[in-house]
């Protein structure tokens, strides 16, 4: 099977209409996706994206569209055959490399087309991505993973027998997922740009459906972020989990005084509660404000990063993003990582399709790395999943294991038609409805 | 003054052919700049860059489209008597941001954006860049800086207290630096990709010339660099300088190992030994390298990183770049930081016009920050000067200072048409040769 061509499209979604996804930084967001195609000369298609919040989603296609040479024509059993040496020569092309190194834009992109690699290649052997992983021995999982910058941290043995440990109760485990489903939290209700009203409909709403874990934005003014978290609080009760995302809204000196101020509603963990960059600093903040922990990696751009932030002690929750590290790849990487550092993963989602995607690593993390599920939720937000062909499925409040071949990466064509940018019929509308 | 229309370029110059600027990571650089310029209603352009090696460059230009709707039609009043707040909606932008925040692609794009904003405005003050910093109050320079995220390591008031120090002296300093230049090193002999008798040619010439600083990859073979090192140690002899560098070629251990094994060659300064994310990890190495300082900063994505650069004791030297941070904004900054934390400057330069602009930042924190001009020197690499309508001038290998108003930043226009990738007749010229 050849990859023959490659299609690569400006998805939006006018989410900054109804305040979804705002917070403290981001007060519009049009959750978008630079998302490809990959075409083969057999019946199956590879689909993979990475996301965005609107302006600059093209750079990112045509970030994606200077990969595309390194991968036309390319087998998929010559891929995943040296499947490392293929996510090396795109991370470290020798231009390319440049305009990160693996980085910002240019890893983006990346992980766009290393995620619909994985997809194509999950549904060549008939699997839905986590199974796959899952099934793989621990060498095989090894041989997908660039160490370079990583071996101070963790060797390829040292990663080969975090998985052996693991092996022979793998099945225990998966059997366990496919009853019980994987743990999940909800942000849904406690977007920066809600009303009080809202946030108590949704709260209500989602105790209702039997979550437990709830994570509400904070970073606006301090009688503003007392009087939400005191809102919710009071909504969800003692008993229930609190967390809270500042989204890199403060200075470290500020975000400690801050914590230390919201610390009274009995938070689990504050969320970037600085600039992603900050590894000492995450460090400073994490010392000052325990027993709350620290939480960080949605925007944590690469593998390196993610290793000093557990060198340092920086962080107690992982937070890996399936789109903003290098695709499922480097993701393998950060979850070794957090497994030999003893750091829960505990995965950003939301956005659009993040959700689909990074289900499938949590449920490897659990069956082959980790072992653990008691100590570990990933993100959930209610958003966006209707234009998914495989779309998530939560049964009170946690994640059923996905059954699909592939990485649920899939948007529908339909889906994909009305939201192109900016020639979509969606904001053909809203060009017209603008301009009227 | 306002900013009337921007135009952009991808113009590249094929230095690939000749194997200049190869190094143990980038075979193969086409030395290029994603190029702006700022049309005026006044008589004045602004023209500024961001500089790639080749591949990629069309995406640095996307990029740079995308922040044209925030400058367009702003006045430069306007922009310059709130600096730090035009700077802070760039790298802030609420959509935008999301590609970095910070770094790679989109923190380049607004580089080149930021130092024609600089170009302009000291166009219009009628001074070079550097003349024109170096004549503005303590007050002045910190009005320009967004300290978000490193008030914890350096506070405005700090910044003021290291700048009203030198103040009274700055005029001794500029004559000084009006007379003697700026000292400078050269990398233009040890280029990866030069045969043995080409780097023995070019170092008896850069003798000849004054140079006292020599500069040579390594990272190939541990005995391919051996061989390189003692060929220049033995052309210029036990009393100049010589540093090495690596490109970010190996991992933290392989670092350490690979100077301990040149180290007898009496190194001043080993750069970027491993990736430019790892903090921790230059820390490591500077503790097991010395009496080998430890270099890094052309790949360091913004002030964020510097700062923890410092405060983790990881660098001997600092090498600012004047495009992979955020401009002349950052720029000072993190000169600043450095003076804070004692850490000598000695820019990164080379590339395509890197030397034009880093010369007058140079300048600069001799004469206002640091006021110090023994330990440091700038990079120089003799490529490309002929395409600046304000070349570098080096003396006896030292930077003569600027007279020319701006930032030395204005390719010659026929140079522009003929670079300009890929309809420029330099490349119509090599696609034909190569289709032939």
């Amino acid at each position: 099977m050849r990859i023959r061509d490659i299609e690569v499209f400006d998805l939006r979604f006018p989410t900054s209409r109804t305040a979804d996804g705002t917070d403290a930084m981001h007060p519009d967001p049009d959750y978008s996706a630079a998302y490809v195609i990959l075409k083969t000369d057999a019946d199956l298609e590879g689909h993979g994206f990475t996301f965005t919040i609107g302006r600059g989603n093209e750079v990112c296609v045509a970030a994606i569209r200077a990969f595309c040479p390194f991968v036309l024509g390319r087998s998929l059993d010559d891929v995943v055959g040296n499947h490392a040496a293929f996510w090396r020569e795109l991370a470290s092309e020798s231009q390319l490399r440049w305009l990160g190194p693996e980085k910002g834009v240019i890893h983006l992109a990346m992980a766009a087309i290393v995620n619909a690699v994985w997809d194509l290649y999950a549904k060549r052997e008939k699997k839905p991505l986590w199974k796959l992983l899952a099934d793989m021995t621990p060498q095989q999982i090894v041989s997908t993973i660039d160490f370079r910058y990583i071996t101070d941290a963790l060797s390829p043995g040292e990663a080969i027998e975090i998985l052996e440990r693991q092996e022979r109760s793998k099945r225990d485990r998966e059997r366990h997922l496919l009853r019980d489903g994987y743990p999940a939290y909800t942000t849904s209700a406690g977007w920066m740009g809600y009303s009080d009203e809202k946030i108590r409909r949704l709260c209500q709403e989602a105790l209702a459906e039997g979550w437990t874990h709830f994570k509400v934005k904070v970073g606006a003014s301090p009688a503003d972020d007392e009087a939400r978290l005191a809102l919710v609080r009071k909504e969800i009760g003692p008993g229930n989990r609190l967390m809270i995302d500042a989204n890199q809204r403060w200075d470290v000196n500020e975000a400690i005084d801050r914590v230390h101020a919201l610390s009274h509603f009995n938070v689990w963990w504050i969320e970037e509660p600085t600039s992603p960059d900050d590894v000492l600093g995450h460090a400073t903040i994490r010392n000052a404000v325990r027993p709350v922990g620290v939480a960080t990696g949605e925007h944590v751009h690469n593998r390196i990063m993610f290793k000093q932030l557990m060198q340092a002690e920086a962080i107690d929750f992982c937070q890996i993003d399936s789109c903003r590290l290098g695709g499922v790849n480097e993701n393998l990487a950060v979850i070794l990582l957090a497994a030999k550092f003893g750091v829960p993963v505990c995965p950003h989602a939301g956005g659009v399709g993040l959700c689909e995607l990074v289900q499938h690593l949590s449920m490897f993390d659990f069956i082959a790395v980790s072992g653990r599920i008691d100590d570990r939720v990933t993100e959930f937000v209610d958003h966006l999943h209707e234009h998914f062909v495989h779309p998530t499925i939560i049964r009170r409040a946690r994640y059923v294991a996905p059954d699909a071949p592939g990485y649920s990466a899939e948007i529908k064509p339909e889906s994909r038609r009305a939201h192109h940018y900016p020639n979509g019929s969606i904001w053909k509308e809203i060009s017209s409805d603008e301009s009227r």
